[in-house]
């Protein structure tokens, strides 16, 4: 990718991130990412919503990838949950809690008026729930219950980080990351 | 309240729901209201923030009486948050996934811009909070413990309306109805 095409994406996911998709505009992508206005359009010739999408796309993957590796540090899957949401508690903090939840605001401001947006959306977080269902089934809870406490735990995940970036407090976060231990250990003990 | 103000604080509610604060004009709202465009400015000399924080109130206000009623049907503690879990995920639907989390989109879009609606957003989410947890300690669980586990239910169902719409099916609400109740068994038998 080159780095005109790279910067304007960054830029992209930091605005949509921050303020979401109505709020952003291409002059304010363009400015940030300190490119000139015609590379937006080389690159992405069909505008604003191929640029999101994009965004979206490229913001995903990076938190994909965090999961993965943020459960694959620890033996015990659900010490290795609980720490991952400690850590996202962390960096919604390190931010100003300005930032966290990356593709919240756009899924919600689009869910029912850009049938597109919608669908990278419900893509992502299809891909994210996935990697905490193969890490719990990994750990021995079957495949039904593992999706569902999958779906539990990007929920209250998506939810607390609403909370701490509205309340400018990381404890919303802790408390899911406690509470999601206290539920693991018990359909663990069930499964 | 009078006829036209109300018209314009309910039209603004929905937009906000269904699309956020940036996406909503003040000409949407008028339009939208039915009502002359002076009466908006004379029932909210201090425009779009003074009306949108009216109007998250009014809202939240809305919830926090559903909240109320709903874990005063059941004897039970935690059949009736079960079941009123259910309940969001049933209105969610029937808005055909345009509706739902009135206020999540606009906490998102402002908690980082916008100081005031920021503190309004934090205000009724403390305010649900604190409806569940009062719920909770009635039926013996102890204060900390019953803040910690609102905490954790709020923002699960605020993040399973997230993925209800963007995903545009009730199952991760029904996912979290099912396994809060299954946290809540766990936190009871330790309490």
């Amino acid at each position: 990718m080159s780095a005109a095409r790279g910067q304007i994406i960054e830029a992209t996911c930091e605005l949509l991130e921050l303020q979401g998709y109505h709020a952003t505009g291409l002059n304010q992508i363009v400015k940030e990412s300190g490119s000139p206005k015609g590379s937006l359009y080389h690159y992405f010739p069909g505008g604003k919503d191929e640029l999101t999408a994009e965004a979206l796309q490229h913001v995903g993957q990076i938190v994909l990838r965090r999961i993965h590796d943020g459960l694959a540090e620890y033996d015990n899957a659900i010490e290795a949950v609980r720490r991952f949401i400690v850590s996202v508690a962390h960096n919604v903090e390190r931010s100003g809690f300005r930032a966290g939840g990356p593709i919240t605001t756009v899924a919600m401001e689009t869910a029912a008026t850009n049938e597109r947006l919608r669908a990278v959306c419900e893509q992502i977080y299809s891909g994210w729930r996935d990697a905490f269902a193969a890490r719990l089934m990994a750990d021995g809870y079957a495949a039904p219950r593992a999706a569902r406490l999958a779906a539990v735990i990007i929920a209250a995940i998506e939810g607390g980080i609403i909370l701490c970036r509205t309340g400018q407090d990381t404890k919303p976060l802790e408390d899911v990351a406690l509470e999601v231990e206290v539920l693991l250990k018990a359909a663990s003990a069930t499964r």
